[in-house]
């Protein structure tokens, strides 16, 4: 009998999450049947990481590594579906849990995204923002090791500065930019050829202006618009659209599920080779997952934010 | 000696144009030199479409038919720069205006824009807006052709009946819908593959959550706000864009300039087929030009405006 935790939601969130919107429950869980796995949670994301504690289905041995959506929960049985092995091999050097973060999703999403939807040439310009984020700093490492210029966007001093140490051409702090138009001009004046952009909103009117003929934009995400409580308004993107025959495409990263594999052993080799570094923002203790998350929000992590069991 | 009128821009637009934004100049032309040629206007459009009266180069024979960018202006001396010969063999019973429509830009734009942007593939939705328009009208019947769905909107019963009669399987008038949300729901429950956007503005942040998983839109123009003395703000684009990771393009048709011949032969032969069906709507008279125009932009025209000299 294993006790496990759980957060649950106890509200859904009005605005920006709060403390009292989650709930932590406690729960005994029965014994594991034939064909189930008993988990217990490492590394949390959101998607949680975890490793086999007790397993009657032949496919996970005790004391292996998997990656479960298990849930923010410390302990769980899973029948095996929807649970992952890690890449094979994996080195002894590689923290685990690169595998929820540049060994996982947020890798896999950079690498598709920007390849795949921004098709970045060599010589190109792209542009990055929430660059220090878990899935902004393998873009524009990416598109270096492709051989473009790489301006990246983020909110602080010290990720404008860890920005540089990775390999960035130019990076600046949005907010204390004065204006974000002349910002992203000063960085390339020529103009944006591919545009990767995890923000939305106002950052992105603006950007779009910037945009080359025929640019390329990959919309992943709009963290900016997550926690209003009423939808924002922008201006309309039609006109630089046609204006410059612009490509705007959303995407989730699970269209390239069937290339998952080939993802990840390209983005290892690249760690393994030095060309891709990574970093993790880690938060000790279950019970912090919620500030965890809330801080996450906020743009408090430097790389992926990871939370320790 | 000859005698030409043009219409000048006496004063930039603020707002929807107004008849005294225009200017009516006469002015006596050169004789031609050596390469010139004098050209006479016949039919008029956006670009104008006229005829060569009197030629010193040995390109453009005196009678034959061009099409020119001269601007509203009933005479004028080319040395053949940007000036254009119909396609070959042009039948006799096809109207020569055709090559200022269905068999000019607008018809390219709506092969090139259609085909290459949305890739509509048999079976799929798709939905154009200002469909009785030069543009929407082609795309409509394109559509058709490739074994697509095809749902239109225009702004007026009449115009309406007239998709109808082009093979259109549904159309909706979108000033008498009571919601346009439930009349794109209802001519197509599923949703919509492909959406040709010519409106932009609040008809677009509606469709745009009536796409299926995938979409493809093309933006070939925004004419719900090219006459706003301000620009209008919308809901941002980027929830329904990741949310069903769709791909919305701008596109000029001038990016397919290699490819106008083979655009213009298969619409040729789709109108000699009788596959595709044209509609001009005449305004008879130089002068009444700017008329014509204004009343394009209100909409006043089903398939394209066309002015005769």
């Amino acid at each position: 009998m294993v006790l496990s935790k759980s957060w649950l939601l106890a509200k859904h969130f009005e605005g920006f999450p709060k403390h009292s919107d989650f709930k932590l429950k406690e729960e005994t869980l029965p014994p594991i049947k034939d064909g189930e796995v008993l988990i217990e949670a490492v590394y949390f994301s959101v998607d949680p990481y975890m490793r086999v504690i007790e397993s009657k289905n032949n496919k996970f041995q005790v004391g292996e590594f998997v990656i479960s959506s298990a849930g923010w929960t410390t302990h769980s049985i899973s029948n095996g579906t929807g649970l992952h092995l890690l890449l094979p091999n994996w080195p002894e050097k590689i923290p685990k849990s690169l595998a929820v973060g540049a060994l996982g999703l947020p890798g896999l999403t950079a690498y598709f995204g920007l390849l795949e939807i921004c098709r970045p040439k060599a010589g190109e310009t792209v542009l990055v923002n929430a660059a220090a984020g878990a899935v902004g700093s393998v873009v524009g490492q990416i598109a270096k090791i492709k051989g473009c210029k790489v301006v990246g966007c983020a909110g602080s001093d010290d990720k404008v500065a860890y920005l540089k140490e990775i390999g960035f051409d130019e990076a600046f702090n949005y907010k204390t930019a004065p204006s974000l138009e002349e910002a992203l001009k000063k960085a390339s004046p020529g103009g944006y050829d591919c545009y990767f952009d995890n923000v939305g909103g106002e950052f992105s009117s603006i950007a779009l202006l910037q945009m080359k003929k025929y640019g390329r934009i990959a919309v992943c995400g709009a963290i900016s618009l997550y926690n209003d409580a009423s939808p924002q308004k922008g201006p309309y993107v039609q006109f630089p659209l046609v204006m410059n025959e612009l490509c705007m495409e959303g995407f989730i990263v699970l269209r390239w599920q069937n290339r998952k594999e080939e993802g990840l052993k390209q983005l290892m080799t690249w760690i393994l080779e030095g060309k891709l570094k990574y970093h993790e923002h880690i938060t000790k203790g279950f019970e912090n997952m919620p500030a965890a998350f809330m801080g996450m929000l906020k743009g408090e992590n430097t790389g992926k934010a990871i939370i320790t069991a």
